[in-house]
């Protein structure tokens, strides 16, 4: 049975462990560290099962906030038009692009499965983008794609949620609309590559209340899973805890006319049967705002 | 007198101090901790001060290797296109931008003052940026453009390390060519907001090999410090360490006609007078390295 892997926090207090059909055994009030630090040490999926076999259930999932699995990696890489479909999806009758495009997010823009994601009262634009998403388990340099797999240490899911007008607030970069805090989800857990089985025909869906919106395989990547990493591993030095989001599918609430983007009280799920269902509830962002946007407007006028 | 907060290795440690005209104080080995511990805790330059006055120098800037002055902050931010003259430059008849353009970077593309940047094997097209940098000093978001200052914790210099051939490798998003390992610096020191004066007027200027490249005045900024932080505190929070790039004049290498990129042996210095002078040589990347380039496109076509 596929091991699952969670940083959660229970009683305020941020912690890990494995999700079992029982329960949640809480292994970081056990053994310490955290998941960053296992994967700095070199994750072992055998020694994890051993940790579950011989431990029960401390929690109910119900008791515990999941995170995303990796807190605090040095980077969230996301990479944008992959799935073949979505290239054709722009309609601006471009080729298919010869190299990859790719952002950063910041660790705030997600919260963990379960969570709730959040509306800004900036923008009316919240989007779903559901992805698969591998989690680097050795640093690597200028990887060879015939190696690329093997500096894989497993897998989750990413809602790479997104504001839509802010995506185009300057002429290049989406950085903007990628970056608000927590628009998007990282999880449910963090799985291992063999129970995930051929990284080459995984089928990864997006449902908001209940209706499919997305649904493709990663047999249609224009930019497979070691292609990435390889190229990826040219530039950036890959380390422990890092994540390569690798594209979402045709299907994203903007490409419908009109648009179908989120509101509260929307359920969104992105599903990968060998990985999990990451889920999450849409509210409007709690804090106090000022509209900063107008205010700036006018003091550059000013 | 300004005190001028590092980060450093020596003998293999990574530590800081204070770096003084009799030499370098290593606080690290006293005090223990980092600059993003301090940073965390609420920096506070009058008890550095304390801390300078009480102890005297260990070692000689000569026996130290300087980092950038935070490691490991949460995120690095870079502004695009921000000096008045540098959008003119492009001579694309656009008008001036609406918002900042602005990209996250890696902090393994940056190294310390005194360092090589590395010259990568896949492109002859490395290129200089000269920049002033903001570090954070307190957690933050959506922070009024009046108050926006106050969470500057101080000042350092960037060189903004660009492979400008691979900023291009996508329609959007210049992620690649911002990236690669080592092709930038931060640094040397942070100093206080009160040391540097009047945030709306700092000179920078870029030298290459003595030759003054880029040099201009914050007074031309399109979008001013105060400005940049409230804007970005919209969607990020703001985490004590966050490192603010904001911009680089006009007049780098690419610019010149031929354009004059960065080669093995040049040195290239941002001034900036009340925050110092950031110095580097550059030489090619020492790694040992097979073109992946090559073999993905390849692999593709394959």
């Amino acid at each position: 049975m596929a091991i699952k892997l969670a940083s959660f926090s229970v009683d305020g207090q941020n912690t890990w462990g494995v999700v079992t059909d029982g329960g949640v055994i809480n292994l970081g009030a056990r053994e310490g560290g955290s998941v960053l630090q296992l994967l700095n040490q070199g994750l072992s999926w055998d020694a994890l099962a051993e940790l579950q076999d011989k431990n029960t259930p401390d929690l109910s999932l119900e008791e515990v906030n999941l995170s995303p699995p990796v807190v605090c990696g040095s980077k969230i890489i996301c990479i944008g038009v992959n799935y073949a479909n979505r290239n054709a999806e722009y309609k601006d009758n471009t080729p298919d692009p010869e190299w990859p495009s790719l952002f950063m997010r910041a660790q705030e823009s997600f919260t963990g499965s379960g969570q709730a994601l959040w509306r800004p009262p900036e923008s009316e634009q919240l989007d779903y983008e559901g992805e698969i998403a591998l989690v680097i388990g050795r640093r690597g340099h200028r990887i060879p794609q015939d190696q690329a797999m093997d500096y894989v240490a497993g897998y989750t899911l990413m809602n790479e949620g997104t504001i839509r007008d802010w995506v185009r607030h300057a002429k290049f970069n989406v950085t903007q609309g990628k970056n608000f805090s927590r628009i998007g989800s990282i999880g449910p857990y963090m799985v291992s590559p063999e129970s995930v089985g051929d990284f080459r025909n995984l089928s990864l869906e997006t449902h908001v209340n209940g209706e499919m919106r997305q649904s493709d395989t990663t047999a249609n990547l224009m930019f497979p899973f070691d292609y990435l990493i390889s190229y990826l591993s040219i530039f950036y030095t890959l380390q422990p805890g890092d994540i390569i989001s690798t594209g979402t599918p045709n299907g994203a609430g903007a490409r419908f006319d009109p648009p179908k983007y989120l509101v509260p009280g929307d359920v969104v799920e992105v599903r990968c049967p060998s990985i999990g269902v990451l889920a999450n509830t849409v509210e409007d962002d709690p804090s106090t705002c000022t509209d900063l946007t107008d205010q700036l407007r006018s003091n550059r006028q000013g």
